[in-house]
């Protein structure tokens, strides 16, 4: 049980995952769901889907990463081209809600529901094959571990059990960290509820950039998220730009969750 | 829709406008209106009127940066040499409303009222022609853009949804950020709701600086808002005159907003 | 009324005092009043008298920087000695309520009482000459000020409406402000509301550091406020001896407050 | 009562104590035990006895620093195999709760069973002997502290109010410090109720080098509290590598928190 670093593909020690939370609007619409949303609010997530994406889209490009991009099925809806052009760079496409709802929100008919209308319309907008599933509240409950197994899915993205690939609930569990999503440190949307002043990018991604070289250093996994509303703002994209140039020199493995997921379920098949 | 560069005017990668929205105390006013003001909070805005708007007025001049001061009618009616200094030197005067009052917060005739009263009040006291509205709460309602066009004016710079002008709700709109606001950074109240400890001007004129630096990257536009009775204090405007000088060197477009509103109108009618 | 150096004794630009308010376990006593005070906050705050106070006047001795001292009635009653040290180095002692408590929790007659008390066991320990008052939670109200005057005291030590001594209510009041106090960054005391995770003290020292630059700069008054239970812990104890001998190089005029105030009504004198 | 250096062993000014707060998801049953635990909390409280204790564990072996590891009953008897990797690395085991239980939520009977059962638990399993006891919450009641005079215990170490061992309600206190505590800096859960923006851990451990050097400076005690599930991650294990080698190199007395009680308390016999 003692720590013991991770078997990774050959010559690599330690993995990274570019992943993006592709949520525009999507989040403040299900909370005001039965209220009045602040325009302010939708407008600075807006930003995502007018300007945010794009600017992710060709720092990704620049830096030469293929990367994993949950999309709410209502986003992907209303910006078909987005998920087209994610899809076109060769990215993967996973599934994130339909508005973004927590799991825990939702019966298991309603979370079923809407998981195969987020499948079919991501589908049907060329989206590739889909096989994994980011939780909109990064949390989970025993029925949606279930509906995922339902449907086949081959991962889940959502939990902090580990710092490598690891099974839970049936189902492989490739794992996230506060530490590297982005929207604790640059969430900031006033109102009567602002969050936490936003911080410096260029300090954001120096943070990232130890938990990456802690990431070679003990053979572990590294996932970062961001978001198209916050990443994708000048100062944080040119930031996370320089990021990705510190991530390739460092020699750890880039790929996809779907790949590191995949490469779980091989060395299990093996061992 | 890939992010492409803004057309600027003429050898300018990127733009930035200087904003000051001159509040002093009314924000506690408008809170307190039912109940009692603290008069500490009262003593810590009033330094802006007393001495943080004058300050900033001098760093400006020393920066030979002109700027858009968005006035609330009531801080205008009572500091009446504070918008006649401000127009002597050259500066924008625009809309904050009356008492600083959230458009949320008021019906459309209401808003349409103060919204007069404070163009009034700012025309009589010498504040030149006002064409721009910026939200006291950096938010709208429909209600509140359609008065803006009933009243015919030029813009609103309240919202985030792009980093360039757009238009919005049939007005240009000239986007603001929270991260390029001085409030989220340096306001700390006390009483109940203190806020955030404040953070070092020194550290945050580095943050906006890379804002700028991004602009001038991705060819965007950097709308930096600062109030008197915060960037107004000794350190603050220090650190204040350290960013002009940096913005200066990199070469942005510098404007008022009502300039970029302008030239965004401009671009729209020939292309 | 445009932001004009203020006028203190020759050869100086810029003043500094370095005061103290040695609150120890009052806050959390008056706040618990009606219910149960949490021991590990008494034992947390009751670190200022036991050890805190002592190790905030060594800095201050090895400074050579004689400060202002505002202790409450009930705190000096507690601890004699304390009072009677501050005392015999030579530093003001000032007002500071009974029990810490906020003015705005007592009525006119109750804040006349309690600040009759403190005066008298100030006086009664050998606190000298009393002659100054620090609003607990930094806040006034008329009746408080009122009282004030009727006590004869000569100055309050509370408000942020200025950055040089300036007279409001009828007092002569020498302002504080947020961005100087070290509560803001290091008050941290568990339970239901912990508060900010505590800021680095050599960090926050540094931003001090630029906040006494700044009144050198723009000639304007610097008011340092450390906590016994806080700035007395060890490292912030260390940074505080670093910032004091850097106030000692920037050539600002270093006062106790009563000296500050006495400047100011003198030169109202002859202005 | 001026501040004077403790007595500690010869030749050495300062003392260090590396201790564990070995929770796990024990906090998050606690507190969810009315209610419904949230998956994705426990989750990333589970990494903790999953890899983070292994991880801490290897970091004090590489820096050859024996610690003191506060554990839960609970954990301890669904985690066997930890608390025997802790003992035969030679480090102490002391009292933490059964179920993290704040003392404040529990009457005396049922302390007084829950405190026994643990001892009990941890001495089934290898423990060695348990003489120490850490709050859950950091605080206290008149009732815990009795209880741990029956059990006969030798010191607590949960409480604030003073730099060095003092004596508190009969029995010895090993001061904690929040400044001193990877929680406030890392915990940060998501939910409603998410926490601050995780700090850098390259930074907190300069802050936490910074107290080592001022108990160095004064002669005072340092105790370092990390918990496994925060400190346990990659980039933060780093990071406590790196400050377990400065404290290393500041000549610090370095020891369990046994020890120092011992020494306080020997030096009290002969004093």
């Amino acid at each position: 049980m003692i720590a013991a670093p991770y078997a990774w593909p050959d010559g690599v020690r330690g993995a990274f995952a570019m992943t993006v939370d592709v949520d525009g609007p999507t989040p403040h619409l299900w909370k005001s769901r039965d209220g009045r949303p602040r325009p302010a609010e939708l407008e600075q997530r807006g930003y995502g889907p007018r300007r945010g994406i794009w600017r992710v889209l060709d720092v990704l490009a620049d830096a030469g990463v293929t990367g994993s991009f949950y999309v709410p099925g209502a986003y992907a809806q209303q910006n078909p081209a987005v998920v087209r052009e994610i899809a076109a760079r060769g990215h993967e496409i996973g599934l994130h809600g339909w508005m973004h709802e927590p799991p825990v929100d939702l019966d298991r008919a309603t979370f079923l529901d809407v998981t195969r209308r987020a499948l079919d319309t991501l589908h049907d907008l060329g989206g590739g094959r889909v096989t994994g599933y980011r939780s909109p509240s990064w949390d989970m409950t025993d029925a949606a571990f279930d509906v995922l197994l339902e449907l086949g899915l081959a991962y889940d993205s959502s939990m902090m059990g580990d710092d490598r690939p690891y099974r839970l609930a049936g189902i492989t569990e490739v794992p996230v960290s506060w530490a590297l999503d982005d929207a604790p440190f640059y969430r900031y949307v006033g109102g009567p509820d602002p969050g936490h002043p936003p911080h410096r990018p260029r300090e954001v991604v120096q943070r990232w950039a130890d938990e990456v070289d802690a990431a070679a250093r003990y053979g572990t996994l590294a996932v970062l998220t961001v978001h198209d509303w916050l990443s994708g703002r000048p100062a944080a994209a040119a930031a996370l730009a320089d990021l990705l140039a510190h991530v390739r020199e460092s020699g750890v493995w880039i790929a996809t969750v779907a790949e590191i997921a995949s490469w779980h379920d091989a060395q299990g098949a093996v061992a």
